[in-house]
């Protein structure tokens, strides 16, 4: 069995770009290749685990990724992601890789898959980034949705004033335009995408904060629980998830099916939201140049509610490790 | 982080019982003093994967364990049982420990929980033990049941006669008077303990086989696909299971519970099962010595139903850890 540190993990993902393994996994997802069991929680005193586990077909490996949140370790000195991942091998069942990541890897393939929702779906001109929150999620969303649509400019608001003035410092000294913003109205109305990662169990953006055509990427949300999003912006924006099945059960989009009565609105209201992987897919196959200008005119709010698959975890960690066997040796 | 190989392990088990550890967990279980979410289940091609994981509340760790049945592997000169397990802090979710049992934690566990059962429910007198089945679950509930009862007359029988005489003669080396049994029949008739360890789904164990006071140990049946008793063994039965929210979804007990076609004959039916737990908290507080007479005058067919609980691996590992803990140095 290979182990991968945390350090050499974190080297490798600073050194290559994963994006084309994740839009694989929307898509392996999107059409039925994956068995994906639902999420397995522990909810504890101090924190929270979720086990993501399952396998695309007729690929080499099962992952069970293990990723938690601990939000009082930071005053232990201790990062309040922790987690690790494993692949096992689909024809023995032996353990293949133990990826001691920390919480990284979902980190990484969290901010990668909201680059990617940017890329298809953000409206054609980008003043500005708004990222609500200001933990690592925050800062990885900026910086990976900076890169991809070229925009340097980030707002940012967070609901604690001096971390989010850290987090504009650290952006800032990534060489990112980043201003703070006192109020959630102040990054809203100058942002055509809202990035939103925190835990909050409270909505933290309002329908009435929202003007002109906006891309909302929810990532903070991934549980029953956690809720960012007034649900009255979810009743009259275009509904995009990396997973129906989920979305059913936790995150933003679960808000609003569970205020439908009856399982045949819930259903209907389900079929309407579209998969990422599905956006993907229907992209490529048009052979579209795979820049955000596909989007074509839509006008008015996109919600693309993440809510994380294992699939996604898979895909960084297979790609991950078959980077560290290519290249084992100096710098490792 | 720990790393303890199987070897490690395995020396660790050689050398002490845990047998005081596993009782404790599965008080801790009926007690609710423990959250342990459902089973997660992953079926491929080649295998199938569970993964139990959970907690008891006030304790240092929560366990995910992951124990995987390849039952082509030995062609590849490869264990069927795969798996690891593995200990995060409740405090802060750090991994604590990372068991690199291959199984062979689950199979101990399992097979003390048999030793158990024997040790609270057998009959007063025990000629022989049968055990159906020749792997590796076979051989240690042999040895275990024989070393808590006393009784060193093994009467085993297997669906492939090759294997079982193979099984027979490795039972004999560790000096048990292990014979081959071509026929269930032959089995059953002479045996006070009979202990399934097959992964079976059709029965092989017939309420036509059974004459007498009996105790019978099933282990094999850990899906909701596996069977290895007639369902009309059950209906005549005194029935105990480690849980009785597992025993709903999985093992012999949920076929007899889903024959039940009302919600409210269901719970019934699962309120008259009696969990382990709950029969040794109440030996323990009678202040019986503990030994298998207090089983008093029962007679009759008893089944224990052990589909395994993520406490039981918690128990384990935690207890081997600290073993470890203690004595790391010469020898380890």
């Amino acid at each position: 069995m290979e182990v991968l540190s945390q350090s050499v993990i974190q080297h490798i993902l600073d050194e290559f770009s994963f994006v084309a393994d994740i839009e694989r996994s929307f898509i392996h997802y999107s059409k039925n290749e994956a068995v994906i069991p639902p999420v397995g929680e522990l909810l504890m005193e101090k924190g929270e685990t979720h086990i993501k586990y399952g396998y695309v077909k007729h690929q080499p490996y099962f992952v069970i990724k293990v990723a938690s949140g601990f939000y009082d370790n930071p005053k232990l000195g201790l990062s309040s992601s922790q987690g690790l991942v494993l692949l096992f091998s689909q024809q023995t069942g032996e353990p293949v890789a133990f990826l001691q990541d920390g919480g990284i890897l979902t980190n990484y393939r969290t901010a990668c898959a909201g680059a990617i929702a940017a890329k298809y779906l953000a409206p054609a001109r980008i003043d500005n980034i708004g990222i609500m929150g200001s933990g690592i999620q925050a800062q990885l969303q900026a910086s990976m949705i900076a890169a991809e649509t070229g925009c340097k400019n980030i707002r940012l608001w967070g609901r604690n004033a001096e971390s989010a003035l850290k987090c504009v410092n650290l952006l800032r000294a990534s060489g990112l335009n980043a201003t703070y913003c006192e109020s959630v109205n102040e990054l809203a109305e100058h942002s055509q995408i809202i990035v939103t990662t925190t835990p909050s169990e409270e909505p933290i953006l309002k329908a009435s904060h929202l003007s002109g055509t906006t891309l909302i990427i929810a990532v903070g949300a991934d549980t029953a629980e956690k809720q960012e999003l007034e649900t009255g912006i979810l009743r009259h924006a275009r509904l995009v998830t990396d997973s129906r099945s989920q979305a059913a059960q936790r995150g933003e989009l679960s808000h609003l099916i569970k205020t439908l009565p009856e399982a045949s609105e819930r259903t209907a209201a389900l079929s309407q939201i579209a998969e990422l992987g599905e956006i993907i897919a229907n992209a490529q196959s048009k052979g579209h140049p795979l820049d955000h200008t596909h989007n074509g005119q839509f006008e008015g709010t996109t919600v693309v509610d993440l809510t994380g698959v294992a699939t996604q975890d898979l895909a960084i960690a297979q790609a991950v490790l078959e980077k560290w066997q290519a290249t084992t040796g100096p710098g490792y």
